[in-house]
């Protein structure tokens, strides 16, 4: 079966770790689709890879299967875990890196370390070693646990074949956008893209309906552009994935503002 | 059907840009063969992306399709254009990044801003709505626009379903080797690789047809080498894609000379 | 044919080397399955390339072909050869980039610079060009000589139908690991991962069987761990590959200890 296999690691682009994951998932399945969704993940951020993930999975058809190796845990007690969603399913360790899909399906708390699922996802703990190559490195899960069942789930097996239903998952302390005033929202920077684009958290739903000004550092910026061509200098405009980015016309915004992930934006609704 | 589409585009390797689109074909497209050609184009930069296009295609069996997106005007009037050559179809912005295919059927003068069609080629501006993703972003018309007709193109439908006919398309301000007196030919640097050969806009045809010394910076080389492994420093050759090389055995002629895209080469016809 | 065709190259990820290799072979078995092993090797770092492949076919299926491309002799008088092994076909420039798929079937001894196949093994030289590209390229074989026969082999062809057998082939002076006294063995680090993770060329089977400390520039680590998430700070483990590696809790371990590829490790068997 022609299914899609996605992979989204931390692996890097200079090992070949990822061309080993894809050399047991073709000896399983040879006619299994491959396609790279990102392996520069900062090494060991599960909160980026979880954000990456969340914003481009939903672009795969339905059912196709999402691979998420970045594991620090790796051959410790943190499970391995199969997610059903109704357009996908995803096969990683238990350890947030799924946050951002869940909170499609339900709001996730700060705070909080596990979530219930939601009516609508199903989740499995990958616990049957009669389906992993052995002997099972203990340092390299996705080539010997995740890979066989994500190989396996692109034949058309059901999750339930390798392991037991678990209640609930790990969440991640998601930064959620806050308002700190009648006025003021608070949030932060989820992701700089290759062009120094930077990618807040917030969403075109969490901005005030009308007139706003966006603060980062002490730049100011009034109102959104709705492209990356118009104006000059710093803008700000909802992203592709509805997320409120602030990108420099011509340029790195990264650069010029010297700011990193986990930076903080102020939104200010206009006073008239 | 299992048409190959390529992608060409500056979103870099840190991102996940490229698989939303690839998940968009896919979507459309279950059996397109999908090939990257490069992505690490430099943040938009037009040029070098249509002569690195220019020099690949042709290895592609006939009937391939070419998605380029290096699209700093994207969400502007630049129009969105399928190119149909002899040998494959071209998904681009009219931007100019297909001008080197263009130069392969007729003579782009220097100073032009757009060019007529010649007899081979024809061109289709994307104008039906109907055939996109919707709702479109503004700022990312890669995934929603152009990978959506790319993706139909490889299912076997025409261009002409997708819009209008244009007669003429944006060309870049190419750079050709010309005489500056009569033994001295001027060219430019259009390119450095991963090994630091340095990659320019002289072909093999524009050269004389006598012995040749080839001056960069303040360094003469005398005469073509066949390969890399030849003589000892710097040399000349004609590479892989018909091109003047300078290349330096066993180290990166670029670093070595330091310079960059765009730094003038001169050719001198030797005289006895 | 479906076969499998990866591809590993020193060619960098920024210029469009590899997707001419991909669509040569596309356009000769448009249903190749084309999977990247690497293409970061070090620019014509032939022992590199040797170690990553050797550790990498065998997770692919049986018959998969295997196209290996750091090849600073290009044009020269190396050989270009088709390896086949009763797992794999390779096809590469004869420099010792198979030299570790060769160790794997007999004792490459230091020294040598030729070896004698063993019976499991078959090499053919690619001397019948009316199976090559033309004009073939004097500096890139990789285009017009190996991907066009790596097309072929999998498509069916079998390995004589290009050129004649012989009976040896080129190795690189390997460093075994050794023991200098009767407690010590002496190895050297042979790659250093994404993560900064050092593995060197000392296998599970070479270590002692008793308490050992590995002693790396003034640092000395006593013991094995199982995973990268035990204890604190400086680890060593037996990698996914079956590799003594050093490594660091939650860091890069070379960054660390300012080491690099042939550096020098000591294991030391722990007297009572």
């Amino acid at each position: 079966m022609g299914a899609i296999v996605t992979l989204t690691t931390d692996f890097g682009l200079t090992d070949a770790y990822i061309a080993a994951m894809k050399g047991v998932i073709l000896g399983i399945n040879p006619e299994a689709k491959l396609v790279d969704i990102c392996h520069t993940v900062r090494p060991q951020n599960v909160a980026q890879a979880a954000f990456i993930l969340s914003t481009t999975y939903r672009y795969f058809p339905q059912g196709t299967i999402h691979l998420a190796v970045v594991d620090p845990g790796v051959g410790t007690q943190r499970q391995a875990i199969i997610l059903r969603t109704p357009h996908a399913y995803f096969v990683a360790p238990d350890n947030g890196v799924l946050s951002y899909v869940f909170q499609q399906y339900g709001d996730v708390k700060g705070g909080q370390e596990t979530m219930e699922l939601p009516p609508e996802l199903e989740a499995v703990a990958i616990t049957r070693p009669e389906f992993w190559r052995t002997p099972v490195s203990a340092t390299f899960h996705g080539r010997d646990i995740f890979a066989p069942i994500a190989a396996r789930l692109s034949l058309g097996h059901a999750p339930e074949e390798f392991g037991e239903k678990v209640p609930s998952l790990t969440v991640l302390p998601l930064v959620h956008p806050h308002m700190v005033s009648k006025d003021v929202m608070v949030g932060h920077i989820l992701h700089i893209d290759n062009f120094g684009n930077i990618i807040t958290n917030i969403t075109s739903e969490d901005l005030p309906r009308h007139d706003i000004t966006i603060e980062i550092g002490s730049h100011v910026i009034s109102g959104l552009s709705r492209t990356y061509g118009e104006g000059e200098g710093l803008l700000a405009l909802i992203g592709s994935s509805g997320y409120l980015e602030i990108a420099l016309k011509d340029g790195s915004a990264s650069a010029h503002l010297g700011v990193d992930i986990g930076a903080q934006v102020n939104i200010r609704a206009r006073t008239k």
